[in-house]
């Protein structure tokens, strides 16, 4: 019995089960539901509570690429808001998009004695790989796909295929696209093999798609490599992008070019940026749900550190769904 | 003798020294340079890596409202650089916007045994100013200024003073403002004052600015305050918002009031988002340096645990510059 397991036999948040339990602010009603079924299953409030104070470690050590991406933010919002609930405290690191830095921090918080870590994966070496399953602590990884680990990721392959499908609706023929390292397995590859498995579905030449390839998703990359496909390609009527972020750059660079996006040339983004409805044309894109993939893997993390040993529950994977946003702008 | 010591006579940062010391990697010239000093001083590099091996306590608490927000992202970026330098690892709490999150975040962090907390603060009520100065390791505050405590802060006052003239020079006379709570003295009170003392400046009724309040620094909110004002004062030609976001709200109400932003009426934010320069037309704004303010923090942290007893330095606050960034919407 946990205090999700509480949560969701009362049927409110594990937040809220913690703060009874913790004596934190509640809403009477909410109070009473709890009350009584803590009471029926008999489960011990006295236990949770000891376990903060018998210094029983509460640190999750959480590595992520880059704190001030937004998607970066909002999963690690999501990650705060479960380990807060179940008194847990982060200790962030952040690698500034170094991948040597991210294996030393994997060492250094396991000798901080952290419960467990959470990933933000962005790349996919089988170096990493190695070294997480070498980890003596419980991992979750975020953003990535590795075999045999605890994951939650969002479904890259075919967002990028049902959004170039939509584009492909619009009629458009010559698209383009702009992505990024293919040593990212998630935003890289699988984003990249969506948008030719939709070109191969209606006999278009999907191996001879142009593309062009951002170092970071800014919005100077995306310039530069709308730059580098107009010249290439000055037919081209479509440009999928990698991030939405990416797409404002090639947005600016088409405008300057006399294009008229939505119009002459369909162009679509990837992640739902908050300025995607600011610009104009709107951006059309897909909606992941970041939040919600670092609230899992903290609930993932959460739940292998509860159940230990015979009770230990197998690995999990999870996907979690996309919406395809659409604007003004394909 | 201190690594920011070594570092100031080698001429290189001290994130330089950390990796010498730590055998991070580094050019050869550098290398070379550092050695040098450290040979000439007589500082022990052992000393700095007992303090590893010892367990001293190597954790700096970081206290933030909402991780996901752009600014408080590029702040804590700035920590985090500085901490992973000298090998500190952040705690990081994020309240979500609940002041009594904030004050329990400060005793749970000292329970942890952190060696110093940065607070990314939002209010500045007299409650946690006292907790503040009660805490039993160093603090710093960010975005707020309290009394006697250290803090580094924007100058906000003189920036929307400042944002408000250039909008009075492009002939705006029915100027409005949206805000945020007066609550929060930084970006509540300081930026309000500042632009009720440019409509002074010029004899305009600073008193009778017709104002609403934003709950949060959202679009939504901001498109919520522009429907209120537009109602309120058909006649504004002029808008100043006290953040980009809160601005993009704005801008889409005007737009779909059918009034052309810079020519019609004027529209100006605070904060330089990089969505900014996305819009159109672009948003003309006051450029916060929040890297910095998170950098600046966290060497005043570092230096206040390098430096203790009577070698201890006085308290310091810092305000940061500002630049004001012209665009088309004015």
């Amino acid at each position: 019995m946990t205090i999700s397991d509480i949560a969701k036999l009362a049927g409110v948040s594990s937040a809220a089960v913690s703060r009874y339990l913790n004596g934190g602010p509640l809403s009477e009603q909410k109070r009473a539901v709890i009350q009584a079924v803590v009471e029926q299953t008999g489960y011990s409030p006295d236990t949770a509570a000891q376990t903060l104070r018998t210094g029983k470690v509460r640190q999750v050590g959480v590595i992520v690429p880059s704190i001030s991406s937004q998607s970066v933010g909002q999963i690690t919002s999501g990650i705060a808001t479960e380990l807060g609930a179940s008194r847990y405290l982060m200790l962030l690191a952040d690698t500034e998009l170094d991948e040597q830095m991210e294996l030393e921090y994997l060492t250094a918080l396991q000798r901080n004695h952290v419960a467990g870590i959470i990933l933000l994966g962005y790349d996919s070496s089988p170096q990493l790989c190695k070294a997480l399953k070498d980890c003596r602590v419980p991992v979750v990884v975020t953003g990535q796909r590795f075999a045999d680990l605890p994951c939650v990721y969002n479904d890259d392959r075919s967002a990028a295929r049902d959004l170039t499908r939509k584009m492909l609706e619009h009629g458009r023929k010559n698209i383009v696209y702009i992505g990024g390292s293919e040593q990212d397995a998630a935003t890289g590859a699988a984003r990249r093999q969506g948008v030719q498995d939709a070109l191969r579905e209606v006999g278009l030449n999907a191996d001879g798609l142009p593309r062009a390839c951002c170092a970071v998703f800014s919005m100077e990359e995306g310039q530069r490599c709308m730059e580098e496909l107009l010249a290439r390609c000055p037919q081209l009527d479509g440009v999928i992008c990698v991030t939405d972020t990416v797409a404002f750059g090639a947005l600016q660079v088409l405008r300057a070019a006399g294009r008229r996006v939505g119009e002459d040339v369909g162009l679509a983004g990837i992640g739902d940026n908050w300025a995607s409805k600011v610009v104009q044309p709107g951006l059309t894109t897909i909606r992941f749900y970041q939040k919600q993939v670092g609230q899992e893997a903290a609930r993932m993390l959460l739940q292998s550190l509860e159940h230990t040993g015979p009770d230990a529950a197998p690995v999990r994977q999870t996907t979690l769904g996309y919406t395809l946003v659409e604007r003004g702008s394909l």
